[in-house]
């Protein structure tokens, strides 16, 4: 009966301390130089990934957490990869070092600020490693948010693909062929691509969060909903920062914001990088509103949607 | 005697009911593929337009207002049309659709969020529509400002002339000639044309309200007012979202916001985006503050300045 | 003894209106067409300077002064040249207004808006006068601040460098070969050129404060710290405006802001805009975390690090 009433102490206390300590998480990710598709056709080329897939996985903390990073560099792989996350404050030539195939990195640090980061390969050349597929996003939730939850949630990562990713001089030149969000042009918006699958979802009324990253690695973008409007725009992803019923805002490459937006009636909308030539060669993607919504998407594994 | 009572009684409950309710408000816009002047020395081409002007006409409706949207494409017109507004929340496939010459599109929204916003064609090729001239303001005005009151309110739009307005593909790599406010390069601007004969107006003192669009379609616009500072920036126009004392603020393309601006004395001020290219072929309006200025400057169907 | 306390009295009186009351400053600039260093190996170019030095002078006044400026075109020079302030609220016709060689140029301003502001040559060509080295920072500190005392302080003007300083058309097609931190591509990363000799320096825990000033005079910058993150960012540099725990925060070609960065160990973070292509030509600094920081930089002549 003692050891009973304590045991139950223990757990209450141990469920107050969880919801106040910060944990220690663990992130590993391995660098693949893997084939992928690179339209929605199914055109396979090289690409250069966390994890195999791109954008990388979301990787998701809890403000204060301790993150140890561990990059595993594939020993398959041709090239040295590094991983800098925008979340963590430290060390740029130690933490961030790339490392060479067949090779281990690690690195700690305290997630101090919420909010959506980046993530890339931060190896030489850079800009290769960025266009090539190296990229992802790190979500910092804030402890005590004043953030209304999300009913879904959704990754969109813009980048520009560039028609020779053997060719760095036409990166450093800005000679884009594509400007995608995903990895694929078009890839949730069968409006311009009848070979695109997918779509987002929502139910009208609903709130749905989208975490915006531009990997660039050059363009900026001015992020808009065609037919809506953010309801807030939070930059950085921080929940002191907020910005109330945006038509767009502009993120800089390099950078992430979080983005909600509410659909009061069923229908579509299609979210883009308002600079036209980057929306018609790619930064389209629909967000549909429906009654049906497969209540999948939009959570968990398909946040991400692949 | 009764009756008067209670007519009374009527008419203060509709005064009441007046400043409470939302109306409903009717706009038509026509698509009117006609010539108009370029430049300031009147050359003439084939531009696409919404009532037959560049930019097209102010709409002003009030926060909460239904409003009933129709598009007319005047038979004259060899090319299909649409209407997005970026103050309302649409099905962007059935709202937003292209209707051919002879047609009329109708849409009904409620003007849910306060500010200043960009309006439309998406007709394809969009950047076409938009580079042609198809662009204009909603000005969705709050139901309880904390906005103090402007004197003088001035529309500028912002785009990109391209040399060739048949040439989609040179819109799509970018290849303006000029950056220009309101449809024509230094329209406001003798110092730099002097072929201009307007210029915004004000008096030393008076607050002027500038409601700012950036029609693109490719170029964000870094909106400046050379030997003034913006005393308020309100981005997308909302009274929620202020930014205080600020010498220039980026607007992207397809993105609009509000700009205050007071001078302590006599003397111009020259609005520009910085981005000097954009500046130094066309995207400059002189704002002349003089104690001379025309009282209907800044007023009414000055608020464009044709 | 009564004159000693009337003495007293006055000298209290003097020092409280001395908190109280604003001053007036005298600023001289002088324009000078000097050779300069363009890279870290010492190659020299003809630049267009003020103060022969590029960025120019740090300018500090405080917020309710008035500012006398006067400009001396050196009569060594070959070109007319002005000097337009983004502090200041002015007539740009008559203040900005070019001088000649030899010649001297007057205004006052009261500088009635805290913050970091951009102030340049606006001779015509006004493009060409900026790219070739004719910018600065004029600091308006706050009355009153809600902003943290910073430990360390530093200057850093983006601009682009073209191969031809000559060459104007150049320029407005924007064909820069560098985009650059104070006027020297990677002048402060001995990581990407091993001629650099100085990096920013300061102390782990330290509050370091950036101004930056992003003088284009077309690129957009999307102002990043490698491995670290912006503790707070103040568009225009105004303390009301204030954005917190931000990886990137894009400033557009001729404005300025306030970022405050604190590294919680010893380390290196590198400073960029991350467009890379911008990066990768020269927008690098390394703000180095050390203990063994010299107590010197970051303070006086030292805040732009020569």
């Amino acid at each position: 009966m003692k050891l009973k009433h304590l045991s139950y102490a223990l757990t209450l206390a141990l469920v107050a301390a969880g919801s106040l300590q910060a944990k220690t998480v663990d992130i590993t990710l391995t660098a693949k130089e893997v084939s992928l598709p690179i339209d929605n056709k199914g055109t396979m080329a090289t690409t250069w990934t966390f994890d195999g897939q791109v954008p990388g996985p979301l990787v998701r903390v809890t403000e204060g957490d301790t993150v140890n990073v561990t990059l595993i560099n594939d020993k398959a792989n041709h090239n040295s990869h590094s991983i800098d996350m925008h979340a963590s404050q430290e060390d740029v030539l130690t933490d961030f070092e790339p490392v060479s195939p067949g090779s281990v990195g690690k690195y700690t640090f305290v997630a101090k600020h919420p909010g959506v980061f980046f993530y890339h390969c931060g190896a030489d050349p850079m800009i290769q490693h960025v266009a090539r597929g190296m990229y992802g996003a790190i979500l910092v939730e804030p402890k005590d948010s004043t953030m209304p939850k999300a009913d879904r949630e959704y990754v969109l990562v813009q980048s520009e693909q560039y028609p020779n990713p053997e060719n760095v001089p036409e990166m450093m030149a800005n000679k884009w062929s594509h400007v995608v969000f995903n990895g694929i042009p078009f890839r949730y918006d069968p409006v311009h691509d009848e070979a695109a699958s997918k779509m987002l979802q929502a139910k009208p009324g609903e709130l749905v969060r989208i975490y915006f990253v531009n990997a660039g690695p050059n363009e900026f973008s001015s992020f808009h909903p065609i037919a809506g409007i953010w309801e807030s725009v939070y930059p950085s992803g921080n929940p002191k920062n907020v910005l109330h019923g945006m038509q767009s805002y502009v993120v800089g490459p390099g950078d992430a914001a979080t983005f909600d937006i509410r659909s009061p009636k069923e229908g579509a909308n299609a979210i883009v990088s308002h600079s036209l030539r980057q929306a018609l060669t790619g930064a389209i993607a629909v967000l549909q509103f429906t009654n049906d919504a497969d209540p999948a998407m939009g959570h968990g594994d398909n946040i991400i949607v692949r």
